[in-house]
């Protein structure tokens, strides 16, 4: 079998591969009109999220059995056209949903106790203690929107925090453990006072985190951002922040990440963001550690091996 | 009895007192000198750390009863003295463990994620994945140094992080539990990627942690220190940083956090750790946040009402 891998990816991919009999083509900067000319020699694609794996890709993917996305999100394929010519999807959640929880947990505990703000201040002679008390995350309640991979792992943390942890998906029922508590939407919005958005980005979820949403929530303070930046309407949360109606916003994602390309609106709600203190800002990095660099290789090629050994035995 | 109140306290430490019949005078603002032309009036002094406890000022206490100190370190109070005149002690770490730990965690993760680094560059316009991964904490060994009050809550929040945790306390042993191995000083050093402090500042602490002791670890990559400032030598740390063998530093502590009156050596350290991205400060607020402020209170005034119901009965 024949792959191509369209993303650049840690190394340890090609011999992962090789290990399983693979034949490997790793062409990083691969661009998507040659991607199209060459992609019916391949078996296998392999992707992050440069190239969208659309029908127009697919109609010349004649001999394409999986396409693996070497991460989470897979809202850069489209999955009904996959389905349609019986082509596998295979992703990575278990490879970063560790170094996704622990950088949840740090921008919300950063933005509880103000340590990028503190540490700004020092670096510039100011030692102001009173002006930097923290709010304890102990007995706050943390509403989880979604619980796949990554909601659980960040569950898991949050689990020696003595906070009282809900949580909705909308895929998932029976989820409730001694430290869980799995809540209809209702109920989600009536006890959250930190809110940690798990959802994958899809059409029905695409800007679904706006202000009628999130004012229909009775005691929210903060937002944790770390799914996919088009769930959550920028300039909405902008506006409950201005309000005073939330206290403050973790944001790994944004809904346009290509921040040097900003249409004037865009702009003038990014710059009011970044002009408030209370509002945290990572570059998309939440699920981006060294080791899951390669544990998603890991995953990824046992996913690999399982799926190759099934298509070989029908 | 009297009680004379010479540190600013969040306002509940009133009623709370006087539910227990004490009498109190709150006088935040009040100096040295003056304390101790009053302080014979009294029979309980309740402290921050602004006033140093000395045997000066304890020749005028004659009916002082017990000095409460509204936090967790004695390093303004002389312990001795209060002993010699059988005065008791009264402290409150269990009004701000769990501040501290969740402000610990909150630097230790935005450190090894560079959350702080990330934001500024955000807010600046830069939007840098690769220049960003982070470090798991997953897997790694952290080793606490000193296991009280605050070493125990910071456990408590790693317990849930999948790492190894190990811990040294020179005045306790047999606490080892699932999720703590107690070690010797030497299996500390052997094995801890991240050493985290928590002393308590006394003549024997005193610069305790300075380049020897640092250079004894195998592995070490990080320090967190939100214990006291005068157990670390930051010129020592600060040579281990820019010889790159440790990876980074969060610091809520520091030597002299005066920082506005530093010597020209003081401020040559200050200035050159400043300039090291891998170096995180926040001002001496670990145990610091509106709850901690309450809480202190509540465990201070349990803890003075059994002391008195106590001194009553003899």
């Amino acid at each position: 079998m024949k792959v191509l891998i369209i993303d650049e990816m840690h190394e340890s991919i090609i011999p992962l591969l090789e290990e399983i009999n693979l034949e490997v083509d790793y062409r990083p900067s691969i661009q998507r009109s040659e991607i199209i000319s060459i992609v019916e020699h391949y078996n296998g694609l392999i992707v992050r999220s440069k190239t969208l794996i659309d029908s127009e890709l697919l109609r010349y993917a004649n001999n394409l059995k999986f396409v693996a996305r070497a991460g989470a999100g897979v809202d850069n394929v489209e999955v009904n056209e996959l389905r349609k010519r019986n082509i596998q999807l295979i992703n990575a959640p278990e490879g970063n949903r560790d170094a996704l929880a622990e950088h949840a947990m740090g921008m919300l505990l950063s933005l509880l106790n103000r340590i990028n703000i503190a540490d700004q201040e020092v670096r510039r002679g100011t030692w102001d203690r009173e002006g930097n008390r923290g709010v304890e995350l102990m007995g706050k309640t943390v509403g989880l929107l979604g619980f796949g991979n990554m909601g659980e792992a960040f569950a898991k943390r949050l689990s020696s925090f003595s906070c009282k942890v809900l949580a909705y998906d909308a895929e998932k029922t029976n989820f409730s453990n001694e430290f869980i508590e799995e809540v209809s939407i209702a109920e989600l919005k009536k006890r959250s006072q930190i809110l940690s958005l798990h959802i994958p980005m899809n059409e029905e979820n695409k800007g679904i985190i706006n202000e009628e949403f999130l004012s229909g929530f009775k005691k929210l303070d903060y937002i944790v951002n770390t799914s996919r930046g088009e769930v959550l309407i920028l300039k909405d949360l902008l506006k409950l922040l201005q309000q005073k109606k939330m206290k403050g916003a973790a944001l790994d994602v944004l809904e346009n990440e290509k921040i040097n390309s900003y249409t004037e609106d865009e702009l003038f709600v990014f710059q009011e963001l970044t002009n408030l203190k209370q509002v945290l800002f990572t570059p998309h990095i939440a699920g981006w550690s060294f080791e899951s660099y390669e544990k998603i290789n890991i995953v990824l090629s046992k996913k690999i091996k399982l799926l190759v050994e099934k298509i070989d035995y029908l």
